[in-house]
């Protein structure tokens, strides 16, 4: 049962986003332009960002919310996103993503645990600024969505197929036209 | 110096603020509603709730500005805010207070950390589900903003008075308007 009483039958961030539409509005927004608008890392790429946090963060919610959208805009199976999970730096992803992924990992424990080394080999690996820049908000973000999720104990179903069933039809109502009773 | 190359002179979020202006805009804009924005909760009292999250995840920018903003609407001094921080359960704030800046800590440890108990305890002493939805909100919010704030590595100005002094022209322009370059 949540912490407080949320709208009944809305998964994960759709409760407390019906409790309080003014912040649900911003927060929409933000990971629309975050995770969706004109950018070099690709929608897949910063879903990923979004899934692999999640995870860290033990959300479950979030974490397959956004790991269907990653598997949907890879067009790859689960494998490849527990693959992802269980050791990025094994995983089939560019030597970019996994500098970018481990400057996400740092930015999960603390900002302060982000290192210039990360840092400069992100940047030999081919990150620009801006993309470095979109991953450690990407991360500090669903260090937020995380928390918000879980620190008023909403409930999430916890069938997998629920979320990569629905990834198609996230992607095309998008984040800023988001509406909790959907 | 900053991870990236953000632009000269600004200090804490307004370097990464003027860097991406338009995930700026949203970020500004959630600040705005949450802190500042009617609610049963003071702006004093939501400022403190930043200030203490920020403080406990050392990063000094955000536990600075939010800390003047708090002083200046508590009218109180410093040592007042130096109070919360080293020990929230005797320093000199509602019952209710507490409640709500426990449930925010275990929040900064992670959302599972906050106990139906502690959520009971706010509730008997006089929390509303809104102040509990809005404590939860407020102190997610602000793991994000400290991560982006450090995960950048951007400098800050190491006087406390700064901030201090800068606390009433803050309330008079709010975060809507909020311009990096002010």
């Amino acid at each position: 049962m949540a912490h407080i009483n949320l709208p009944e039958g809305l998964p994960g961030i759709r409760g407390p986003m019906a409790f309080r539409r003014d912040t649900a509005k911003h927060l929409n927004d933000l990971a629309e332009v975050l995770l969706r608008s004109e950018n070099s890392l690709t929608r897949g790429e910063r879903e990923l960002i979004a899934t692999y946090v999640s995870y860290l963060n033990d959300c479950f919610f979030c974490q397959n919310v956004h790991g269907g959208l990653a598997q949907h805009y890879y067009q790859c199976d689960t494998q490849f996103i527990d693959a992802v999970k269980a050791d990025m730096q094994s995983a089939p992803v560019s030597q970019k993503m996994k500098a970018l992924l481990s400057i996400a990992e740092s930015v999960q424990k603390g900002g302060k645990q982000v290192t210039p080394i990360q840092i400069e080999t992100a940047k030999l690996l081919g990150a620009t600024e801006r993309e470095i820049h979109d991953t450690v908000l990407i991360a500090a973000a669903f260090c937020m969505f995380n928390r918000y999720v879980d620190g008023l104990n909403t409930w999430a179903p916890a069938d997998r197929e629920f979320y990569i069933n629905r990834a198609k039809t996230r992607e095309e109502e998008g984040y800023s036209n988001y509406n909790p009773y959907d």
